[in-house]
């Protein structure tokens, strides 16, 4: 049976991992590097799909926890899957629970078994085995599931990172026998903390496994920046070059530059939509803070020359005002702005790997964004 | 100098007062009866104009109160004016602050001079007077400005609406002197209450002065509906039949509906939004509360048929689950599809004022909304 998606390699740099591709899939192809927007409860908080989709968003994630808890798997499934009951006709990926085992550790219990929450809604429970991860993905029938991983909180003895990146190895194994549909790709997780050997070790026996596409997991979690470089940078060389690289929770674009020297491919992570809502938009020259007095009357776009929804026609002035008013419109356009910033750096530094000149374009817009 | 604006009457109904027409501004044209939603500060919640647009919506409403409090008349007029300001560049028009005179009558003070505010942000001072409502009226630059009136709180004893009456007639006039804007139109404003001779005076008097439109306020302050149709059926037939009428603050289906029959043009309400953001839909069956557990698997949309920019593509099960989740896309969506619902309802009820058949339609129209 043909694989459910396919990663089309197109450039390397020359001075670094960087690399550009297409990811192939049921709903459309995504070139890469990409950004993917967090939908975690079936939607972009505060955006409209053809508003993702002008902003630049090609791929969006969205949360196995949540939506099995709210409105139930079954209940998307019934609706006609995630895609339609989203109105997202592109492609979008789960992920499968395992980082809320770790962001919600107070409400899981972990065994080997899998993860037991108690719901944060109503105290229900939520028994997250492994084949069950893979169950509620297949009914919400994204183009990419994610196996459950164990991810450990850091700092941790390398006993226990080891332990967690053996017991991520075993559920990957139980979630490749779980799976059942043709027509959705499942990516396995690579743990191991900043272990460069436990890294390793968990990318090669994954690989063995045999899955559609990697993601390096158990960053975000509390670890220093140059402790995700590391793991990066010790797990891709040992990934397959011909299947996407996905570097889960980043998102910062100091990091996502990082990563993308590193050879991944997809990112995904709340800071756009987050900051947006909080009023913090990026740009290229750093933070805009849009309840600043410094904008009452700044007739000018959060950043110049940005194309998005938000830039092409208002105002620092106005968003202000928007914010200060606490009018949803000014989380709706910093949200948008912020997603249209990341897509534009992503797909700048795709075009800089493309001519062969990404050393120079990181150092440059790193230059430029500041610490 | 040409009146800034201009009413062409089109069709009237044989068997009521019911009339079609196109306000010309310039802004551009809108078909009538027309529906107007608010956007108090700058912004209908939570809706871009693109959607405001898709939804229907030709005419906006904004506040001058608010918008001179925040961000200031000032700000906007730097920022180039209202339309620029909110990126809306269709027709706006100003309420003049007299509303709030009596919504918020806790913190104003109404003299003969003029009405002064208490800030509700910050306690600072807004002496609005007829000229000051005018000059923050030219500031933010809308095509129709409302003169500042004195709507009474009801019920009241006659004397005092009486009293209320002379003064709006008599910041009419000042409003009237106080104009300087050749683009921009005033309208005055009929109170007087229940009482007939006291609205008939008040519209003999209004256009005796002489306005570009003429507006029935006092309305939507606490009275019945049948008070309400009182107040337009004795106030239409002493306005002149080239120029529109509006009537504030009315925009429930069954009421509109009723005020289009005595001949009214224009509407502007919060219900759509301000339901919308409840969860509480408006369709031609009724009302659809979307938190009810029937629609948790509901595949149908709101409103079937309807093609708004949320029917068009969200099942209620979807938009459910997003109130339910607390997710912005659900107010988002539920007040863009109230917003098309009254535009849709007033749009059909021109066409039937066209067609000579407005009686007819409105006696089905009712009968389907229910009480």
């Amino acid at each position: 049976m043909p694989a459910p998606v396919r990663f089309e390699l197109q450039a390397t740099d020359p001075g670094s991992a960087a690399r550009t591709g297409v990811l192939h899939t049921p709903h459309g192809a995504v070139e890469t590097p990409a950004f993917m927007p967090v939908g975690t409860q079936a939607t972009v908080k505060g955006v409209l799909p053809e508003l993702l989709r002008a902003s630049g968003s090609r791929m969006l994630l969205a949360n196995t926890y949540h939506l099995a808890l709210r409105p139930g798997e079954g209940v998307v499934a019934r609706l006609g899957g995630l895609h339609r009951f989203m109105a997202w006709d592109g492609p979008i990926l789960t992920d499968s629970g395992g980082f809320q085992a770790f962001s919600m550790s107070d409400r899981a219990s972990l065994t080997e078994r899998g993860v037991a929450f108690r719901s944060h809604l109503d105290g229900s429970l939520l028994d997250l085995t492994p084949e069950r991860a893979i169950a509620i993905q297949e009914s919400l029938g994204a183009d990419v599931a994610m196996v459950l991983d164990h991810c450990p909180a850091l700092p941790a003895e390398k006993s226990a990172i080891a332990e967690a990146t053996d017991r991520t190895i075993r559920w990957a194994r139980r979630c490749k026998e779980a799976r059942s549909r043709a027509d959705q790709a499942v990516f396995g997780i690579v743990q191991g903390g900043a272990h460069a050997d436990l890294r390793r070790e968990c990318a090669e026996r994954l690989v063995e496994l045999g899955f559609d596409g990697y993601a390096i997991g158990g960053v975000s979690v509390g670890e220093s920046p140059d402790e995700v470089r590391k793991a990066m940078e010790v797990t891709s060389p040992h990934l397959p070059t011909d299947q996407s690289r996905y570097l889960m929770g980043v998102g910062r674009p100091q990091d996502v530059l990082d990563a993308i020297a590193a050879g991944v491919d997809l990112f995904d992570c709340v800071l756009p939509t987050r900051n947006g809502r909080n009023a913090t938009c990026l740009s290229m020259r750093g933070p805009v803070r849009l309840r600043n007095a410094a904008h009452k009357a700044d007739p000018r776009p959060i950043e110049e020359g940005c194309d998005c929804p938000a830039c092409s026609r208002f105002s620092r002035s106005y968003l202000r005002h928007l914010f200060l008013a606490g009018e949803m419109l000014g989380p709706i356009l910093a949200s948008i702005h912020n997603l249209a910033f990341l897509h534009r750096l992503v797909r700048t530094a795709r075009e800089a790997i493309g001519e062969g000149r990404y050393v120079q374009f990181r150092a440059e817009a790193l230059e430029a964004l500041g610490p």
